[in-house]
């Protein structure tokens, strides 16, 4: 099978072939037998052989699959714009579209089209049901679109889930993917609901034998279910399979809808995976018109202290972490070295029996408990000048948050908060819905839209992956919606040193992530003395992480007396921005090592920051990035020459000296660690 | 199998069992061979056999069918409450109580009490799980009562179905009960959702055949699913089975729940089941303090005209009914004549695109349509002294409506409108859920609930079959749950004449109906030549039905011009009272004719009403019910001589006369015809 894939047929032979040609990329599409096929080549290689594109529909109850074109429109467009917050001030959209209006070959012929853009980064396909007199309301059985692959490439792949994209990443050859196997060694993740063996997530990221990397995500998820792919390891080919409903139905829709985007991006150089803005550009410009109220920001919280035993959620048993008193030095603290904000969990009634009975009326979201006097805490923030971050968890009952969240967002307002954490731990209600279905994918969106009602900002956890969405509802900030830092604690698997050298390549490729980093203490039992989790990380590599996950939400996770030990690293964290104006991806790849300079928006100050996998590496940065004649002043906070992230993960070292254009530093990057480097104006 | 049955053992023999008598019922229950069994004689004769009780649960896993008693308690308790509303001013709740508290044999063992009353109406039990160390959520797979009848007794039954209780009645003899071929004539229900063959509803009334009536129900249905009744046609033992949920189990409980009442009612005169308050009985008391702003209403609507094909729900096509002058017109006509209310459907946008596509965007409740100008309406009804009544289709999209009814019921007090007709036509959405799952059963109470917070009475149409909930939520009004008066107009079955005799014995023993009588024009061709419907009824029957189908709200449903031809007939309706302080059931026989005498609240007169079914007959009033020594003036509102609900449904006589205690009416009703009686103090 796969020595017959190198020589299939180029589809330019077919007739009502159409050919785009746009810089590296060439795609080719049309009918083939009345089958709609397109191919991708990269710099005149084969990346996706011919594939079929379609779909299945439960009512009616027919196939989409063998059309006629109707006609064909292809245009260019060239613009930028201008994100409210983000990696740079201003993104370029250079593409070009080719749009194939098609109708099912047969009595109550159907129409359908399939819209393409190429850009400089990949490609991508979306399906747009038009009006028409034949067809209005539908429900789809499965998406047919296939992504067939032109090699046994190795695969960076989490997998196929439809409740959760907490596991680690896999790094294995396409043949080798057994998602079911990868899956049994995850005992940490509180649901799991595996489609199969060979069903893996987006974003997926591929690198061919030659070098080549791919990555395949979605773009704009609107009103459909998440899209996983059934990989065929045989041939290496890719179908999509969406997330299923609770009666077994993928997507209840209107005529008038387009789908996600299906984006392929291919590049030569990892890095330049990293550097597209091409699944920004795919969505749609924000919903918001009025955006003051949105503001980047850097926080702390009583949160950290719950997950290694210093303090629980719930008020029960004496240890309960969210007391005024509590709060008030979190919030002394945040003041005093600048944050933005204090996120408070446990904060409200509930926790003592919140998880695991599929349990509706679990929070109220507007009952503190007795010891958490909100009133004072509103005032005592507003008199330090910080802002409380309000968190609502769900416990996954959806249906209970849904019909409290006005009064849940009016309460907040109420008391001065206007930034929520959500949280979607636990089986969903509706029950038999999953945190990736059409209806939860709809509830995402509800809560960011209703949040904007309330000038609130969005910071989901638990939900589906980001699709960049972002763009369009700038309110909804980050999303967790992978390992994140409390993964640390977890006492199977944890976090590996290379999982951060993965996500900017899968979990990233969808947007910001609140992963929570800047721990300072590494060995996990500074309160319950019998536990063995460690931090496999070293601290010179926490602070780079504030460069090379990229969010406008970033908190500083640990514990305020754990930074006071190591305050000249703290400043770092006190100082690196969340909003930028321009990011240059340094040399990075999947798996091993991953590199950013960002430059402050507003300033011209830079920060860089680098980190590695198990393997310690000397790591060159060209500082080709800062103004040419121009002087700064750099401070390097990187790995001592004995730090490692088993044996000795606090061990850093702070230099300072001059740097400019003409600089190129040559850092040492422990095993597990990485590299902060402030980069000031002079 | 049926021979056994006469032979069975009494239960009395077996160890730990306990005998209650109270009135004509004696009550046997206790342990046999670790199986809890309970026996009910009426007197003296066996009506429910030895029968187990039980459950199984699907987390955990386990059946909690054998059993040890830990302890038995048992008290007698009578006292009265008068209701906010109702068919009398006081009511009398006489019972005896047992309670056994029982503890699962095995390791973990689980404790469950089964609860007893019996009262003078008959017995009912129910499950309590107690707070325990072994247990606390819990989901049941299914309940496991029996009622063990004893013979093969005529039914009035419908068929099984977690959808909708619409069906017209059956009455065949339970070894002749056939849902699924009962249910095959059924064209015109909008969406039914079939068990099997032989599982049919409650409630459920049996006659035997030495002529005892059976009624079987349950009360207090509450955080719970629907119970339908399995039938073993070859031995006519019914076994509980709960509506689904979306995956397949039953409910999510937690320890500190007590089930629904599963009710056996038991009768030697069928009036003596209608003239039962044991299932209010069951209820708890309301649980709302301030309850002035309750007030039972008769209301007309912008509603029929929509059925008969003159207007329609939605804008689009030229003949939307809900238009301000259309409204203006009905609020005129029902101020003139001293209706409460006026129902307007139609109102909002969403119409055009409301049923039959599972879509759950479809109504906001707070958007009329620009032909519907509610601000003018609202000064305009306030300047008649009329209240307009607002209408929430759902369209079963519940989620929807959940979380907007906030606003909704905001939006209603905010146009001075405090009754919502409530309507859940369609697929429910969270889709699989349905109609009678537990889900559903939560929600209804939640908009009952709600309402309350907003001084919003409430119609609920399409629910699940009421329980005598309106005790303990007095701003839930009334329901439909059954057939009613639109189905008039569904072309296939209608409405037989026998319907409106079976309902007082099955539907509305869990409580009022919205049946909206007072229908004036029976051929329905009105407004669509080619309409073949009609409705089988005499006139003098629809005033009739103001008595014999008690409810707190009561519609006129009928056109303005319709009643204006009729206004001598329709002056009972405007006279006809909608709370009583005494009511007395009168000679009825299910399936063939029902009679009632009410007593108007706070005043001297008194209504009488009576229908037939398909059959003429002439009908005794004894009017020992009214005051001695006193005369009285009757108006009588009955079928001329000549009136037949076929061939002359319109042909009515008011005849006035002198009546006292003593007097005894003689009453020709039609064949499907009735009479209406008003009796006046002198």
């Amino acid at each position: 099978m796969r020595f017959l894939l190198l020589f299939l047929l180029p589809l330019l032979s077919f007739a009502q072939t159409i050919n785009v040609g746009f810089k590296d990329f060439q795609l080719k599409a049309g009918l083939n037998q009345n089958q709609f096929q397109y191919q991708v080549l990269f710099k005149g290689k084969e990346i996706v052989a011919p594939s079929k594109l379609g779909f299945s529909l439960a009512k009616p109850a027919i196939d989409l699959n063998r059309f006629s074109i109707i006609k064909i429109d292809s245009s260019e467009s060239n613009s930028t714009w201008r994100p409210i917050w983000g990696e740079e001030d201003v993104i370029q959209d250079h593409h070009k579209k080719l749009i194939f209006h098609l109708s099912t070959i047969g009595l109550n012929s159907i129409k359908l089209d399939v819209e393409f853009r190429v850009s400089g980064n990949g490609v991508a396909f979306r399906y747009s049901f038009p009006k028409q007199d034949n067809l209005q309301h539908f429900i789809i059985k499965e998406e047919l679109s296939q992504i067939q692959l032109t090699g046994n490439h190795k695969a960076f792949w989490i997998p196929g889930d439809y409740d959760t994209n907490e596991y680690l990443y896999q790094t294995t050859l396409l043949s080798e993917v057994d998602a079911l196997k990868a899956a049994e060694k995850e005992k940490d993740i509180a649901l799991t609901t595996l489609v199969d063996d060979h069903t893996i997530q987006v974003p997926l990221t591929l690198k061919t034998n030659e070098g080549i990397y791919i990555n395949i995500h979605e773009a704009a998820l609107i009103g459909y279910p998440a899209m996983m792919l059934k990989l065929d390891r045989s041939n290496y080919s890719l179908h999509s399979h969406l997330v299923s409903d609770a009666v077994g139905n993928k997507a209840y829709l209107e005529t008038g809808f387009s789908t996600p985007w299906r984006v392929i991006q291919v590049a030569s150089q990892a890095k330049d995976l990293l550097a597209s803005r091409f699944i920004l550009n795919l969505n749609e410009p924000s919903k918001l018109t009025n955006t003051d109220w949105i503001k980047p920001q850097k926080y702390m919280g009583v949160w950290w202290e719950m997950h290694i035993g210093k303090g629980t959620w719930q008020m029960a048993g004496g240890k309960h972490a969210a007391t005024t008193e509590n709060t008030k030095k979190y919030i002394d603290f945040a003041a005093k070295h600048g944050f933005d904000g204090v996120l408070v969990e446990g904060w409200n009634k509930g926790w003592e029996d919140w998880f695991g009975n599929w349990k509706e009326e679990v929070f109220d979201f507007v009952s503190p408990y007795p010891e958490y006097n909100l009133a004072q805490l509103k005032e005592y923030a507003k008199s330090k000048g910080v802002k409380l971050i309000m968190h609502h968890e769900t416990s996954g009952a959806v249906t209970n948050y849904e019909r409290r969240m006005d009064k849940a967002f009016q309460y907040m307002v109420d008391n001065s908060i206007n930034t929520v954490k959500t949280g979607y731990v636990g089986r969903i209600i509706p029950r038999g819905e999953y945190h990736d279905s059409q209806w939860m994918v709809n509830h995402y969106q509800r809560v960011a839209e209703k949040a904007a009602e309330y000038k609130i900002m969005v910071d989901a956890h638990e939900p589906v992956h980001p699709t960049g969405l972002h763009r369009t509802f700038p309110n909804w900030m980050s999303n967790e919606a992978a390992r994140g830092t409390e993964f640390n604690n977890a006492p199977t698997l944890g976090i590996n040193p290379e999982h951060q050298t993965i996500l900017p390549f899968t979990r990233l490729m969808g947007g910001p992530m609140d992963y929570t980093p800047g721990l300072f203490h590494f060995q996990l039992n500074q309160f319950e003395k019998d536990r063995t989790q460690k931090v496999l990380s070293t601290l010179a590599k926490q602070l780079a992480l504030y460069i090379t996950i990229y969010s406008p939400l970033h908190m500083a996770a640990d514990l305020p007396e754990n930074y006071e030990k190591h305050m000249d690293a703290f400043q770092f964290i006190k100082d690196v921005p969340v909003d930028w104006s321009k990011t240059i991806v340094l040399d990075s790849e999947p798996g091993e090592y991953v590199g950013y300079a960002r430059k402050e928006k507003g300033k011209g100050n830079w920060y860089v920051g680098a980190v590695t996998d198990e393997h310690g590496r000397s790591y060159k940065v060209n500082c080709n990035f800062l103004e040419k004649g121009k002087k700064y002043q750099a401070v390097i906070y990187k790995d001592a020459a004995d730090a490692h992230f088993e044996k000795n993960p606090e061990a850093f070292v702070i230099e300072k000296t001059e740097v400019d254009a003409s600089s190129i530093l040559v850092l040492n990057l422990a095993p597990g660690g990485g590299v902060a480097i402030q980069i000031l104006e002079k």
